[in-house]
């Protein structure tokens, strides 16, 4: 195989390829990177075995071939090289040839036969969504998807299409997240529970554009997502996931409106005090106009005053700081509506389309 | 005591007197940064028990007294102020009050009086330096000081005043970093070990500028420096320095001009293949017009060849790339000369002046 490429290109393929690579593998060619050269294309290949990424590398085919490189040294190798063209050769015996000018590298390659490629996926019938709004909505829920492994259907976002609306949700036990998203087309009903990990890594490589679509497939046990010259394929997890809609109430005792930034820093003070595993909860007492903070801690203490709009009954709350935080982060308004039932049940943060649901237990003020 | 000053003073405040704030010390009172009210002047104080650092913050005192708060939650919690004014008032109890707008946090401090005070230091015909230099000076010797404890006095910078010369040493038993600065006024000759510790705190704290200068005191066991609202007083390294002026030559069979930023370049790229505590060595080739780098290693090899002007005879040598790499990071000419004997002799790399001479030891070929 043979390639010429340039330095660029060489980068922005392997960052985006890196991205499935798995941080710890005992097994060598998972480590790699597979580079194809064939049939006028050359495309860069990982897969951590749950997750794979395919993407196109613009350049020039000397000779067709495969090889698989290890991703870290290819990586390094190639950020470290002069801004130029550079030739990329492999021989019999898989040894690499990087050429750049007056500069050669040499690394010892794998048999690129022997890599697994990703699953082939049935393309029919995409659901698109812009990829803007797929980065958006994964940011609105992949904070709270569960940490341990006692519960797999938890470390996934749930994707639920019916008719013109996603639905993604997500939840660990102590909150739940959900983004409604009106969709051009209507579609068949569809569900799958995607693993965050993929999830992640997806979101680190869309460009993010409004104009710029993404097209998604779901198979049984696949998601496929196709944009720009990339193609990331990841396994589903198995399950039922949980229903959420009865999880969610719409009654409620208090509902204040309240400016997201001063929430927010506010929180972000407390959580000075609660720096041990975030165990330390805060009281929130929630009068006519004014919402007050309190903390304390061995550490020392600390209480805010905020302004707010009240209707409905006082009423104080024990939360974990860092739950109300990370739903705030990822709102985009700039006042927000929080509604309450009493000390011990759910508290909401919506807005008046549902477009986002944040679920956020309580913490019992008796154990504060 | 009560104290108001604007959110940004007391950050510029803390943020230099953290410098001087050990990472680990089971002295509670040492991990304080002292507040004293006294006199017109806000002052902010830390040590470590060898490095010492007083500021003056601007603010107004309401009323005079010291406080001593512990400095890593006081600095979180100014960090995440409003941009406000902000009040700071202890009671007889120590228990510090810090109130902005509708914000309230209370922290226990400690007796202020039980606070080790920097030494003084007897303030008599300062040297004087820019702060641009003595950063300069810092940055351009301070990475060969040796990194063990089995040597204390390598593990200092020796500063050496003779007449109107300030020379800068440090060595590490792999190579040395020497620099020689003219000062603007001529002094009687002096000489003190500096604590590297102490001097890349400093240099962090120094605004830099080419106008604004440095004042330093030099007695028998401490140095001073004196700049912008901010002294800091070091304890020097005991000892007798080694006389470098005897290890260094200036003989030489081979001289060659090398365009700076090449070399380092191509340096750090050899270093991809030396990941393992930097000990893979490189060849440099050096021919009439051509300098090649050779690297091997289990991971891969690489070749490059750089254009040279040479004097003199033929030369291949071994190094660490990472000395010469060290050394060429911190000297800002565009073009430098190297200067060597042979295989088995140290290389020079210097200027015509002496400003500054960085001798690096070769690593046997027969090793490679």
């Amino acid at each position: 195989m043979k390639i010429v490429c340039s330095k660029q290109n060489l980068i922005n393929g392997v960052n985006i390829a890196l991205k499935a690579v798995p941080a710890n593998t005992t097994m060598s060619i998972l480590n790699c990177i597979l580079i194809t050269a064939k049939d006028g294309y050359i495309k860069f290949t990982a897969t951590d075995g749950d997750l794979g990424i395919d993407t196109k590398v613009d350049g020039v085919i000397a000779k067709e071939g495969i090889i698989a490189i290890e991703a870290k040294i290819f990586s390094e190798v190639v950020r470290k090289l002069p801004d130029m063209d550079v030739s990329i050769e492999s021989d019999d015996n898989f040894v690499v040839k990087i050429n750049c000018g007056k500069l050669n590298f040499e690394i010892k390659g794998h048999d690129g036969s022997s890599f697994t490629l990703l699953p082939e996926i049935e393309k029919k019938d995409p659901i698109t969504v812009s990829q803007l709004t797929l980065k958006d909505v994964i940011r609105q829920t992949i904070f709270s998807i569960g940490q341990s492994d006692t519960n797999k259907v938890m470390s996934g976002i749930h994707f639920f299409i019916k008719e013109n609306v996603l639905k993604c949700s997500s939840l660990d036990g102590h909150r739940i997240s959900i983004r409604n998203i009106e969709l051009k087309n209507s579609y068949d009903t569809v569900e799958a529970i995607v693993p965050g990990k993929a999830l992640g890594e997806i979101s680190k490589i869309l460009s993010g554009g409004a104009d710029d679509d993404v097209e998604i497939y779901i198979t049984k046990n696949h998601i496929c997502f196709i944009f720009d010259d990339t193609t990331v394929v990841s396994r589903l997890i198995e399950g039922k996931f949980f229903d959420v809609n009865k999880m969610i109430s719409s009654d409620y005792e208090t509902k204040i409106s309240i400016n997201k930034k001063d929430l927010f820093e506010s929180l972000d003070r407390t959580m000075l005090f609660s720096k041990e595993g975030n165990k330390k909860p805060i009281v929130v007492r929630i009068s006519d106009g004014i919402l007050k903070i309190e903390v304390n801690s061995p550490l020392g203490s600390m209480d805010e005053e905020l302004e707010i709009k009240m209707q409905g009954r006082e009423v104080n709350i024990g939360f974990n700081p860092r739950f109300l935080s990370d739903a705030l982060r990822v709102i985009d308004d700039e006042v927000i509506d929080m509604y309450l039932v009493n000390a011990k049940a759910p508290c909401y943060i919506k807005d008046e389309k549902d477009s986002y649901i944040y679920l956020v237990l309580p913490i019992n003020l008796n154990n504060i």
